[in-house]
């Protein structure tokens, strides 16, 4: 018998993570990967009392062993065999608005560490299993999704560390998807132009109405419709924003 | 009482028009535009024999005159207050590949008329409808989508009628995503990037096998989906191809 | 003997097509196209009185019969065989800043009449020039030029007929790039990205300083630029804009 | 007395960095950056023999030490209050053609370090240099010139660790040109979209001829115009190839 597919998210927290697990875990067994237990806790808790499967494990997206051990540990509880209906990397890091001349190097190496590097150290570690998804007749084709922003198509001034690791990230998923289609795998990104509703972002743009920020649970809707995309349709990029957005 | 929101399709033929026709008649009554009855008469009694509602009008959709007798004819059928819940363009034209210097002027002209000034004169003729779906409460933002193509990003050699058409109409759907966003009317656009399986294509790609051609009723699907996004996430534009399509 | 090669410009008035004609006229004779002699007579004047020579020829390049005329004009003026070294296309129409449901049909033509077909015009009437002066052996490898605009790569709201044309312009340049270079012309695309100091903008942005205009001088220097890359280093496309614009 | 401003550049070995150090050589003091001193002494040796001036200075460009101390030679060679009136990085890593899952981390982190970071220690490093240059009144606008590739605005398939790199350094490049031109510092992006003629590539492309190839002096010469251009024409980005190229 096939072993039951799991999906994987990067990048768990209060938010577009959160939202995505969720939708994700009425389908499949869900893997949450964030560097704080804080970030995952509270939604694995919610999807296992609500009857789903969740599994959180502390993972520095960026550490080449930490991922390897996040992996191992996927393999432990769910199979040496599992493959992956889905990988989400929703993860980002070094997001600094600040005269270029006074940005620290730290900052500047973490959006590359976490969005890049991260990028390339989860791709690797999910491609494997995801194209044992393709082996193992996934219902939808495997999926590896990127999470994009604005400045993954536009490197503003003052946003030099967040947007080199956006584009950076970006490039990897257009490579991954030439790559990865014809083997089956529909590698996706999606660039998030506008301030998400999450609790961080709750006293933002508030003059301007409920509908002025993007629905977390609207982006994991989105991911999960560019899941079920058949092979003779994939998508890799759309872009989202709120209706009254200025781009 | 509000009047029941229709759908109104421009460029129906055997292919992806008739899917997006069969699509939206689920939920609306829907409007077929063609030049030529022999492209919606077909899809048209098919929809109305399934109990849906279908109504084709003969329709030069780059003349100005006809486009306004359509939509006197739609709502002499529909009532004068009549709104729409979707608009979708996918008329196209000047197809000819062809070195520069032997490209007729005609089929130059032919491109422009059809994509562009023809794009213009819908949008012009549907966006009021549109708009007053928006007043109506539609269940969903009112959409105007606009299918687009490879030719749609990139202009190579031999085929400058048909791209600049595109590019041209590529460029409305943008600025109109910018103008009626924020009036409540999600405008999109799709890169259908790849060959579609209709009645003209069979024969080709056949050695690649049958997930080597677009699906038309994928990309209906793909059009709804759209129509369905929230106001809090409007995607101006995806792309869609096969999965093995080289790009 | 060879022919003495030309420099054909169309959209000639008194910013960047009169700069351009000064710029080239200081080493070919140079042909100035405008439908409104008012726009060519200066400068053709100042041209031939300092000893260059500038024909000028009412045309308008959005009609076929008056882009014959003129390169009929040009054969009889420089004999049947005459090469272009260079064909700079600066005509631009369809500018208007108006709600879409408000922009008048003729003004979304001319856009495309101007920018779109008279670019398809103007290109078949001087390709051929061109590849003459392909095999006259020119000293530069003749160029075609477009001049875009901020309009040619973003559609804001309010500006769907001005960057309809522009859109389709850039497109007919990319495609004519792809199939003449290898060929020996060489196609290219500046996008203009800010305000020209020309009289007409004499008074705006003057509280910004006296940079904060692009220099018509400056765009045809870098035209001339463009014009003198070997075949080895050929660029399609520059952005040019004030130092100061924001972007 | 104003110091006399230098160029330094980043990235120099037999091709398009010794064009470039020899085109800026004969109006600059030249400073010579590469990790391995066999890349900068032939140039330098010429270039100080025809009576230039170049001074070699082997550094790591990822390193923020090595480049640290780069500067620090450059203070005591030049005096502390010494300008920059060019900084030109041509470094690049990472290129291997290779299935992802094949992809050693330590190639991907080596694109990443040498093309993103090292992007940005040379910029940080050089910013306050060519800032001094606009304080010094410099002839030409100080220039920092960033050279890309293809795969800086596509990643192929197997490509995914040089194109990252790439996309990355093209992000800098774009927030920089839009925080520093205000400021009189001109930021270019070059594509580099060939194959360019250095000792390395003598056999390829042969069967097309001696102008397949981009030329290493040719875009030297075009690095030299962009640097000449005025504050009121600045050009973030060209592309640049032979004519014959297929794109």
């Amino acid at each position: 018998m096939a072993s039951k597919l799991i999906a994987i998210v990067a990048g768990v927290g209060a938010g577009t993570g959160a939202s995505v697990a969720r939708k994700f875990a009425a389908t499949y067994p869900v893997v949450l990967l964030a560097r704080n237990p804080d970030n995952f806790e509270g939604i694995a808790k919610e999807i296992n009392e609500r009857g789903g499967k969740a599994v959180g494990i502390s993972t520095d997206i960026s550490d080449s062993k930490s991922v390897k051990d996040a992996i191992e540990a996927i393999k432990k509880e769910f199979g040496p065999d599992v493959g992956a209906a889905a990988a989400i990397f929703n993860a980002s890091g070094g997001f600094l608005r600040k005269p270029f001349l006074e940005l620290p190097e730290d900052v500047f190496s973490t959006a590359l560490d976490v969005s890049a590097k991260g990028g390339f150290l989860f791709s690797q570690a999910t491609l494997p299993l995801l194209l044992k998804g393709v082996q193992q007749k996934s219902q939808h084709p495997p999926s590896l999704i990127f999470t994009g922003a604005t400045a993954s198509v536009k490197a503003n001034a003052l946003m030099a560390s967040f947007a080199t690791g956006k584009w950076a990230l970006r490039s990897l998923s257009q490579s991954l998807a030439r790559e990865f289609g014809p083997q089956g795998v529909h590698v996706s990104h999606a660039i998030i132009d506008g301030v998400i509703d999450i609790p961080r972002t709750k006293e933002w743009l508030k003059e301007l109405g409920p509908e002025a920020k993007l629905s977390a649970d609207g982006i994991a809707n989105d991911y999960w419709y560019l899941h079920t995309q058949p092979v003779t349709n994939f998508t890799w990029e759309i872009d989202l924003r709120p209706a009254i957005e200025k781009w």
